[in-house]
């Protein structure tokens, strides 16, 4: 079992009707995707000097969503004081974030195994968000 | 003039047609209400212990916030490779957890002012994200 | 391979003399750690009434060492324009905090098996932030 | 009053002896720092294609020092469970830190007003890093 899915079993409250593997997944994707995508953004820093202006978009699309799914990773790691709306509002952000973000590293994938990598990482995150969502209801 | 207006101003590119005041408030925002949650939530923490139990769902949606509002303006600062999608989706999120946040941080505010204060943050901060959104189109 | 490997590998420049092994631990430990202490605080909230006292340390502690070990592995992912006084820097901070951490939470590990947990985390991130450190020279 | 001021002073419980100019001063300019740093890495990023190269550095210690500055702000902002070990461990590095990006920054101000702006603000809040490292004893 992973840590995410232990600490998830040790939560000594209610956890109500949540999907536990769904939120298990989503919590993992997010954490996978966040630090991905910073990875990414490193990388296309490094790549070759004329190589950097075009891909100015995708290291911006990159920390952009490094930074929503460090947030939302955090948001479901908590369970205290539930609150729908703000689940909902967080998750969806991240799902489109996450679509945004792997369709501009699909378009460098061919020539950037880390964007393809990248670009994985999101599409799994934007799913299991989705997946998330649908199964709050 | 702030260091944030300040930033914007020396911004190198185009900033297209973005509301400049719009957009140095929100981040300005963002950053306060960033700061405030973080600061309420320790503030409810520190309460009598009979008070204690009755934050909790108040102390979860500060630390929430903060997180969202922390990311709403990382992402505000970047101009540079600009993706309308990842802005909106990001603002319609900080709007609806910062008005959530408000909500309850104002059930408390009659008993405890930094729960007034962080209410007011975090409506001030919804505000900005909604003018911010309308001005983008 | 982990993604957080896959990524390291994919790495399109030189990454100097680093301990591959040793920051691709460090990256994980950190993430783990970061979660971890996030969701210990979450839980340490959501126990009985007259515990929340007693867990106003730990939950501090957790919150802090979250936020740590969450930007450790950002600059740890990063290695473009490397400067080893940074790296050491936070390594540094990281060990000592999350050695806090592990201390307090290893106060109430007979009690909560969420604390138990994440002592155990902290220990291992602390750990791996003192090999890399090693490695370094 | 800032809203910085204003939390500390409704926080509810014992301060301790902590120098409340110094902690007020140290969180607005970990604020301040943070965000600029945010927004001079993106301004970097739209600087003409030629000059990319050679601000790669300058990226890197501008989004290094937004996390390190962003977490720093946070543990501060926190005072409950006060724990010395960790504000001294995290005041250290983030002075380190700010110092590294301030004389990276400072090598492209002549030529980069947002680079001038950054270097200002991470010597500020390395300042006041040391200042209330000072004050703590």
């Amino acid at each position: 079992m992973t840590t995410v899915a232990s600490m998830l079993r040790t939560y000594p409250s209610d956890l109500g009707r949540v999907d536990r593997e769904a939120m298990t997944r989503c919590i993992e994707e997010c954490m996978t995707c966040a630090q991905t995508c910073t990875a990414c953004a490193d990388a296309c820093m490094s790549e070759h000097d004329d190589m950097l202006p075009m891909l100015r978009k995708c290291i911006r699309s990159c920390v952009d969503c490094a930074d929503v799914c460090d947030t939302t990773g955090r948001v479901l790691s908590r369970h205290t004081g539930y609150d729908a709306n703000i689940t909902r509002a967080v998750l969806q952000a991240c799902a489109t974030v996450c679509r945004s973000c792997a369709d501009e590293c699909n378009q460098h994938a061919n020539r950037h195994e880390h964007c393809r990598i990248c670009a994985e990482a999101c599409s799994a995150c934007e799913q299991a968000c989705q997946d998330l969502l649908m199964s709050l209801g």
